[in-house]
């Protein structure tokens, strides 16, 4: 593996390096770790990557490393930026035989999204994006019993992200991560909806196998001086009829990183909250609800390919995110020994998921600019 | 107090009489308990009522009561019947110059709302109207600190109702208190949004002293054989710019009685559960959250009025009921006896939440059927 | 209905009455509410008791009511005064013929509740004894379920009572409930073992169906200048084999009134708080744990009994105390009208709880003191 | 790092791995991963490890590692095996001039612990022993608050550690984790309160900064056919006065991991529970209960030393493991690069800690077999 961003200090960078190298089955071999030639050789002798696999830029990194010879070469890159310096490195590491991985948003844009869709199709390699919260062991749990049948139709899902970290102006404090994200230029069109939004889409569409048709959006820049939305919601409806709302702020003052999904079908319901992620609560109509724990031996195949403890040994955050790496790493390392790529190694977002984020924030920020209802399955 | 409704085996009009006489301050003297004359009377012996005291109509028990001697009479009214037979007996009480509690929604209509409400300023009478969830201790604490500026401005209001009493089609039992919710000549124009929405609305509004003043719906009759709405939600705003988002829905299979509220601000934020309404969560941006607990000598001075219990001995349902009842009487009281009132007695709902309800309910029933926005404050 | 105790600003008189009304089964028919004749008169007023019906002392209360006519005098008294005053008016009471609901512990000391067994007997009368956390429903339905053999054979408890009044010499303070509580002539020999840990120990046993037989208690007085223990602790040893642990500190700083249980079997546990106490987990060893919520239609028999509420609106304290009075006021009834007492009825505590709670007091001192297992069986 | 044990399919082999790895400070070169040598082999290649580096017993590794030049050989060892393999490759490791991480209990009897004491102060080495409880952020929190007086002098201690998993007999199923640790050959003299009573002892006195000096135990095998005790309590006086209860069990039936502590001084409490590991309470006598939070701001330095994520990302047993090894490195590798070892990283449990629950498990022993309280300061 080779990291494009990640330099020490990061927030973001580090969580994908510990969850890349915590299962043993990757190796950071090289990086461009920050623009700051001296942050970035620092972060190598961090992360023993030898100082002469430490490139200024994504373009050095991609080219010199494709010359260097197979089974030598960082095999993907995974790329730890801001949204707008997804797009370039992707595009070119894709063009140069690489497999990637990124962090969500996919891109700066829709139209960026669309392109780099069609650059993966022909080049036929392996894309990973982060949306950490869908590799937690309780969600594909959830996932995988309602596919099952065991809450028969759903019918309502409630999925609200609520972090309160925006509630004052901090991107006017120099080095924060809030700058970027509160400048269309380097974030995209959406603010908290592409932060966070699209988090909170992708676990309600993981989770049920639904996609979101149409939605009624009301975004709003509450402080004053900002451009993007800090605070939205949403009013949504599904292929399959149900209904949902969609939540995702940033100033409600002094929560942390509440990020919560109720999903309720025709014989039960789904709670889940990623601040406590290890419990999975299950309504019935007619008996106590269950909770559901994860680690335990009555846990659905998919949760247990995704879980390392057994109940009660709790895992979090960085499990979650190791998950989407380790199954990335499983299909990858297949493809390169000839072995069959297991369904169960398939299992994380991709390029679908993608887009499909930046369609919904290009949909809510028109929806909400109109005030009305869009039907975004055309995007 | 005499009372209409109420007969032995319904819900709500046992609270109502629990609620009633937990404080020795209300004795129940008279009644026309059900339509069936037999449990009319069977219902007056277990209450320990009179039953040359028990009519056959709320009209012959207004008339009759009204020729009693002061003293001997009863001094109020409550209405416990379903909601259209609450604008009646209403009408007929306060002309009778009774006072009157009434269950909520205060009637079936607008229409019928703003005539009670003209009836109710020319008889000068007292009328409290049981929107239970706003006598919790804990949301008199929540409005009362935020009312002192704890929070700063409020900028997001999260108040969602969430039941899962009608996932099924319990109203073509017989006998079910569905049959007449489900009924839109007996219930009005709404269903979940006008049995729980206004509840909801009533929470928010009490919470922060916010007016809502647009608001844009989707309301759904998700069961197949409905008419009325048994699941929405609205995005809303406030008077003063803050947001939010209100959801009432009766199909969430396995809930049972889930209204929650979570108020942001500029300096903080307060989240409430009805199911466990002793707590209140109080957020702060930079440092821990506060588990305020009722009962507890650090409560605020409403909360204290409100309460019975020392802290670690929880107070529920039929407390919050009881409390508008206690205050509701308190009033009366002074006023028969020619004493002050109190401010923190009239701390009850009444005509002005009604009418509220009733525009609310027309409103999300308007703007579901648009699809659109709508500015309700001048309706 | 007479009272013993109870003026205007105590506690738990206040929580006697108001549970004993509550449900329009009782009646309030005289008292000598205060020591304080001013204080009696009063209280009288506010609870709408007749002037001519305040009684200087209990031992005129008993003798007047003794003398007015069958319907007209009260059919039992409630005794809510401190332990030192329970014996005295318990005792006439039931000599006058009287029947007897009181507060725990039963008397001073194990002594006095002897003698009063003995009087009950010989008597025939009723006694109920106010240990009110076994009558919330979902104690009950613990109760149920594990009579019924849900988790097997039990074979651990715990049983933990923390409370943090006593954290400060609150005894110092003029007025406070402390005072009496902490002096052994009018509290007896127990402290935090006399005040709360005989609920714990009842709710152990009642919970189970189990005697504890062996005990090794280390009991303290923490705070200088107390006579009595304010803290303590004892392991136990059940009749079945079982073993658990029982808790009782009153200086756990900045606890309310945190009584929990957790019993475990060869099948599964329950687990249940009392300031949640709508709540009960169940355990099972293979699947995911339950929350049985009280007011399901899934809840037992003995449950609804004891249920005024239906799921989602909480009932608390007052509820729990108020099933005691009405499961009492039943029997008395039935035997009153002749009828036959149904077995729901009678689940009520008595005087054989009110006996081995004071054995057990002692038998905790005396273990305490000599720091060495004691078979208290025999006691 | 070498490791001895740890071979594919062990739970606790394959957390130490992922501790040791996810902060890129330590790399594993060397192992005896199995005294299967196929496994063995397999373990390796699973992990990255050469072939040739992968040895048959623990003292070929030691020795054959001691002949490797300095900067190729192991720096240190990881010893991941049933207690009875602890004593033997810590002597010869130590005595070869290696440091130590092991699994606890740190040795099968005192008299092994009190001699593997004496080679560590001989040798000079360090030696870390992973009670990973204390490894979690909230109890460094919980630690360096009560040392700065933050609830006054320490009265009441709680701390249970609760599990169900020898509910039934699994040590009877081949392969079972159980089977050496209900085995006294392999295990000790301790069963239940050896493997998790010596956690509790060590959470106890780590959070606190006092010593338990005196106890009185009941411990039990509950289940037919086991020799060591699956149950125990003991009651504990420590030696600033304050008293106690640890609890050990693992029959609970239902019950996952569940390790949980209550302290009480005389201005304050705290409360943790490992299954929630990112949220402390803290308590206040005069005001409400405060949620602490691990990752925000207004942590104090050692829970920030010891966190990888911001608040609402939770880090779970991984990472609380994972914080041993990385301090345990941190004050290898500066003495190695002959840098000041701050004071931060010698935050892990060593030698005294091991010594320290080996008199733990032999006096309760020993006081459970008398039934008295045993003074145990001097053992």
């Amino acid at each position: 593996m080779g990291m494009y961003g990640g330099g020490r200090d990061g927030f973001i960078g580090a969580i994908h390096r510990r969850a890349a190298l915590m299962d043993s089955s990757i190796e950071l071999v090289c990086g461009c770790f920050s623009y700051d030639a001296e942050i970035s050789r620092m972060s190598a002798a961090d992360y023993f990557v030898a100082q002469e696999r430490v490139y200024a830029t994504y373009e050095e990194m991609i080219s010199c490393e494709a010359k260097l010879p197979e089974g030598e070469r960082m095999d993907f890159i995974a790329i730890v930026t801001p949204n707008h310096l997804h797009f370039g490195p992707a595009k070119m590491a894709l063009e140069a035989g690489f497999d990637v991985i990124m962090d969500k948003p996919i891109t700066r844009s829709l139209e960026e999204a669309l392109e780099l869709r069609e650059i993966l199709y022909r080049t036929g390699r392996t894309l990973a994006l982060t949306h950490t919260y869908t590799g937690y062991p309780a969600v594909k749990e959830m996932r995988e019993q309602i596919a099952g049948g065991a809450i028969g139709k759903v019918r309502k899902i409630f999925v609200n992200y609520i972090q309160g970290w925006l509630h004052e102006r901090v991107e006017l404090i120099d080095g924060s991560n809030a700058g970027w994200r509160t400048d269309p230029s380097r974030s995209g069109k959406g603010g908290a909806m592409g932060d966070i939004g699209i988090h909170a889409l992708n676990l309600a569409e993981y989770a049920t196998g639904l996609k979101c048709v149409e939605l009624c959006a009301d975004l709003k820049a509450t402080l004053a001086g900002r451009v993007l939305d800090d605070d939205g919601a949403a009013l949504l409806r599904f292929d399959n009829g149900a209904t949902g709302i969609l939540t995702a702020t940033q100033i409600a003052t002094g929560e942390e990183n509440d990020l919560s999904i109720r999903i309720y079908g025709e014989r039960g319901g789904f709670k889940w909250r990623q601040e406590e992620p290890n419990t999975l609560i299950k309504l019935h109509p007619d008996r106590p609800a269950e909770y559901i724990r994860t680690g335990n031996g009555y846990m659905g195949f998919r949760a247990k390919c995704n879980t390392r403890t057994p109940g009660g040994h709790p895992e979090g955050f960085i499990e979650a995110f190791a998950n989407i790496y380790r199954n990335f790493a499983a299909t990858l390392s297949a493809r390169i020994y000839g072995e069959t790529v297991k369904p169960e190694w398939l299992d994380f977002p991709g390029i679908e998921e993608g887009v499909r984020g930046m369609q919904f924030i290009e949909s809510t920020v028109e929806s909400s600019a109109q005030g009305k209802w869009i039907n975004w399955i055309e995007k």
